[in-house]
């Protein structure tokens, strides 16, 4: 737990790299702090489900890495995350120009974390909360998949 | 609930046509029957995690449609449905060539229908339960999106 | 939603009244606000799970409460509350001589409310969250069970 | 594993009668399995929410205590099991004579092991599935608390 926040943050950097769905699905990493991490998309339309907002799916995978390397970011640094669980609740539709998801640590244990995660849609109308997350995280031996 | 099957199917399959992440993701809706719905999905490297299994959020995503459309069956010709909420357990890694989500009805209700979805990763070693949902839907009125 | 909070709390202490269960366990209500309600329990060795700690269904019993009354605070007069679904995370030991669940409206709706409690216990080393609930509560009719 | 099924009901029965909890609201261990545990309660009014019916935290007090020890009978002899999270959802109101939790596992994990609960209410109307339970159980060192 000694690291520096620098060495945390490029080590978030690298992982969320490896993550090609973000890719696919055009989530940037945005912030990167102890416990905390942030996750931003952008609307289009082939993330959508048949209502014309963003698939619950979506909003769950950038919740789900926002969890993760919130989770990630209170480990040693010869460990990787795995999702054990988690619960989202759809509060709204999520229509809007714009998706935030942060994860938040409420309790880094040993071999699990427990991470609570909000997601906000943005538009001309402001900023709303349309889905939160409850999230079991475990942390294992870190392995170079690259 | 006197719509023949056939009816309830071009349904669903006109609906799961208009979620435009399905499409994305590569994913078929390969069987629809009462209060069941299977969704299947193959293997692509630009839809995993950072060690290079299926993201969980992938998996989500197949799930609650499948989860949403088992709902669906049930409910009158006017009706749609959105995801209220839905839990999650990750039971292995999502390691396969290729992967199925199952959402069978638990109860359906007037306003709320609950359903459990399994999803399953195959490969040469066989088939193999990856995780599972267990899932609150909720009845809304159709409105033509298309 | 025009009622005083004075009416509201009558309500909902009413309601509590007959909640047999919360006398057998000896909770108190404590604090009625709107969206807001917070439950008080006292340690007893006939609450307790194999390791001499309050059950997980002890905390579920008094965060189940406080989260329906505080869903039941936005609700109209005519109105009853019932729980559709909830989630618990166990953070830490429920190890304490007291306990309080502190329901929190996230998200009120004209059927659904998406409540947040957190409990915790208190001992002479201070108050520590030990469990965290998400919790999806439905608006029904009431009617006069006394 | 190569514990006798004995061996384990004796284990579990030993455990269950150390969790005051249980004799407090007069729930009995009826079967104890590999991977499967049964817990029956009779109704009792002090046992009711503010409808008449059993509380959900009574429901969820049998249905975690029948999927720890579920959890409990897939691990080694020196081992405890707690609860980490679980999700109910509330299918029905929980109104009969006696009522039955059944903890099946449904991954059992060296560290974590995943279980589903079904609670059914039964009256001279016959068996009704009220609430499922999604549950993921811990193992950890067992220490004597007797």
């Amino acid at each position: 737990m000694s690291q520096d926040i620098e060495g945390i943050a490029k080590r978030v950097r690298a992982s969320f790299e490896r993550q090609a769905l973000m890719s696919l699905i055009g989530a940037r990493l945005v912030s990167v702090g102890r416990g905390a991490v942030d996750i931003e998309l952008g609307f289009r339309h082939d993330l959508t489900q048949q209502r014309g907002v963003l698939h619950a799916g979506v909003l769950t995978s950038i919740l789900d890495s926002a969890c993760g390397y919130a989770a990630l970011t209170m480990m040693p640094e010869n460990a990787d995350v795995v999702s054990v669980e988690f619960k989202v609740n759809l509060l709204r539709p999520a229509d809007g120009d714009g998706f935030a998801a942060e994860g938040r640590v409420l309790k880094a244990g040993r071999t699990l974390t427990v991470v609570r995660g909000d997601a906000y849609a943005s538009s001309a109308q402001g900023r709303t909360l349309v889905a939160t997350m409850l999230a079991t995280m475990m942390r294992i031996k870190f392995e170079d998949h690259s």
